[in-house]
């Protein structure tokens, strides 16, 4: 069995002009992830606005992503449709196209508790082919609490978790409760700004957006981390910030991302949500607003960063 | 050209044993609706858990309830999908199948910021074939604010807004904003427990999930306030304070509207979102939650009640 | 007994140069407010700056004000101290006084639960020499929720509630909590912002902290109110909009009520928690700020408003 | 001078069966804390109540600690007042007692913008003869957010902040943003949910609730996370969170504190604020709530534990 950590970046989506899956960009940018060193890919996901696209549209991201990798690196695949019938149905697909296990976020818009939170998964973990990890972000998401990650563990095809809450408390207490009877279960981390620790604390990996612009240095980062040099990994983690505050926290999520695998010389062209003049035009300045923290990691080369 | 005022369903969708659209529920139910007097039909809002359908499933709904409607009463449909473009093939196809306008409410799963929210309805309005009304739930769904609502009011397509934020300073704040400039613009209360105050205020109706349970006592309500008897309005909105409790405070949102048009004797069937055993528990029981706030609307007869 | 209804202005403090309580000018605005019209006053509220003074600065501030009045309008007196106790002790001091009633606010700093909050003042009912209001302003200060507000209705002392929150559905579900077993109980509105559907809803007054700047015309809105005339009204709720977001939504709560106060011709000093320059700046222009929603309330001549 | 470092127990306030400091009791409190080991005593913060006490009592509270430690640890005193001459005043006296610093927490009640939060601290800082420690506490306090705490630290007198916040990510933003220009600024952190990782990323101590039951343990804690050994830190940071869930995650803060410290052999009696049915009842079984996570920490002699 492919083993379930380290760093994965969940992948953003070229779009050619017409604001179609540019397929040629998207395979040559995850040939570039590998090279570079990432453990892992996690197509349609929150980077990859699932969420704008269709059906047929997540199902080729998907394709594309598991027959690029070609099992050089493990593909955790973003399932989540319209309702249980739906979302099964992406789970055999993904199957069939040799995904290593698909990712589930928790239901949206509605806003659910957790007894329905557990229902959902509940039937969709006790009828999926494929392993099944869940996705919890409670800023964009239905929250999955620690005592509905402990009864979810209960069950084989639920394998692991991505959380993106930022709480470090909430993962520590999942952490708590579900490894003295799931030791195999994965904790990934996908709040970059406070991955060291994390890792430290306990989680097996991240699946960091900004992984996605420099593989490279959260290979590094992760590596320095396991090793056990918590002054090296703590001064990354700090360079790491300001990136964060650079691409994350300027913009709504995902457009400085996008605008930031842009500028390592991907033609990832325009979401499909459109951007207002001010966004867009702090959009056009990010190598600007990235330069300091890419030089604090060592990237002082910054025409050598823009060629990929 | 048709008028939106008054009170209009926002339709839950019968489903069969197989989870599957129940057309002909759902078409005795809409005659139903409208016999016992209500304004106009919302088909794939929040009540009609439009997000748990596929594309094609909300084109069916939005298709068998305007054919039903027959030109009897309004229809307002719900058309917002994955992304502008999407769309806009939804806002075309309700066009052609002649829905009086359409609804649309703004982008969820990401929470974006006023600029985004504008260029969103921006693009749809300027190249709708039809009307398009706001919707906003900031519960739910990226919130639209007063400044947002004023500037979209200048383009002609957009023709009203649908609130159902429930903050009443707030939907007195949008009406000084843009009858001014637009005394056509058309308000509609989406949070039926401050419903007879917003319309004193000025709003020009209501799309209230409640009144597909009780269209008739809606009807009654609406008329009585319209007419001035603040007394008697006083006296309606806090009876229907009792039945908001006992259906949507209780649950979560739509399962206690769709168990009590089920009381009503409509065959609704399972939700696509499964409810776990504690709060099934409690739905089992909503007739009896709802029976003293029934008895003081004048429903005292509840075998008449459940009889439709 | 006097009764507790129509519009109470909860004063702010004229402070001298050195910061301390300046006691002429206090009485002299206490005139001018009675002069204008105004039902009640109520001292040691939010608009007091209640937490900014010493326990004995509250005393005096209490006294001045009950002096001044001298029984030609209630006092509603503040009585907020850090534990049962001390609270107790000022409900005494304030009887002796002859305040009307004591109004009191949920414990604050700590967030306290509706069990804790119902203690807190059920203690402080049962030993009070006056009659109690509370105080709910969930901003700020733990919340008092309907359930607890119907338990504290039991007791006899406890004679009416002030709501700060803006939350009109939660106010009209106090009054059907409570109205059907204490007809007498006195429900206050403390947000101006809905002031005018609040008493359409059955709220006997309001505390309002801009009637502090035009006492008259919160005089005339909550009498055209009562007479019934809701297209007046209503015409005056949406004027008083534009007033509250000029001196109430850009600034932090209550330095443009000061502000405002001061541009009436009264010396009110500066407030005790220094103002930083961006936002002096823009109290500086309080004025100009203003003019727009005065000149459509019938303040026409600046000049004269400015003289008192 | 004396280094602000290691754990600080922000001690709780025994009272006798009146309600009346209990001073023969917190200074036996306070020598048993100093021979466990405790590092520094933080009277007159959250966990002392301070909001509960009147002038008076908060300064005996401070000097009575001050007084007992008699200069075998430093003692950091809270002196929150109800204004910037109120807390000046309280400075100035704590000084003259032998403080080593204050800890000051932002304006409460009114919730405060950064500008207005550096205004009150710089005012402070400009006339204080005795060092200040900042503290952020945005549950119950005005948030200190990091540009403010950047711009304060270029005031000498500011010496450290004590964040209660949790927020792991907002911390490390911190300590990036002032220690570059402030190498002896002191971070401390008072969430102890997080204290390990915490301590990883750079804090030089923490201000912990749970100190003040188990001293000992946090002092064996601190050690072993600044030996660098992590594998057994994390072990304990496991242990600590399962403490923390018993007594702080079930009760009002800090009345499950209060009921620890009784536990452990000490007279404290009743909080000022008196605490419900419910409430009471969990308190009165909070050993055995408390049992599984102590018996993780070696203390397996319940008898043993519960005489100090």
């Amino acid at each position: 069995m492919t083993k379930i950590e380290g760093i994965f970046t969940p992948t953003i989506v070229p779009l050619d002009d017409h604001g179609r899956i540019h397929e040629e960009e998207l395979r040559r940018y995850i040939d570039w992830l590998i090279d570079q060193g990432i453990y892992g890919l996690y197509p349609n996901g929150s980077s990859g606005e699932f969420t704008r696209f269709t059906v047929e549209e997540r199902r080729r991201i998907a394709k594309i992503t598991i027959e690029q990798a070609a099992g050089r690196v493990p593909v955790l695949a973003g399932a989540a449709e319209a309702n249980v019938k739906e979302t099964l149905a992406a789970c055999e697909i993904y199957c069939e196209y040799g995904a290593t296990a698909v990712a589930i976020v928790a239901p949206f818009y509605y806003s659910l508790g957790p007894e329905s939170v557990y229902e959902y998964f509940r039937e969709i973990a006790v009828n999926s082919p494929i392993d099944v990890t869940l996705y919890n972000i409670p800023m964009f998401a239905s929250p999955i609490d620690v005592p509905t990650i402990q009864r979810l563990s209960e069950l084989e095809r639920i394998v692991g978790i991505k959380d993106s809450s930022g709480d470090m408390t909430s993962m520590m207490n999942m952490i708590r409760a579900v490894r003295p009877s799931r030791p195999d279960f994965v904790f990934l981390n996908g709040w970059e700004a406070a991955l060291v620790p994390m890792l430290l604390m306990g989680c097996n990996g991240g699946t960091n957006a900004l992984s996605g612009i420099v593989p490279d240095f959260f290979r590094r980062m992760y590596e320095t981390t396991r090793a056990g040099d918590i002054e090296a990994a703590r001064q990354m983690q700090f360079q790491l910030l300001g990136l964060f505050d650079a691409v994350v926290g300027n913009f709504e999520f995902p457009l400085g991302v996008r605008a930031a695998v842009a500028a390592r010389g991907f033609q990832v062209g325009k979401s499909r949500q459109p951007a207002g003049p001010e966004q867009q035009g702090r959009l056009d300045k990010i190598v600007e607003s990235m330069a300091p923290s890419l030089a604090a990691m060592g990237y002082d080369d910054l025409e050598k960063f823009c060629a990929g």
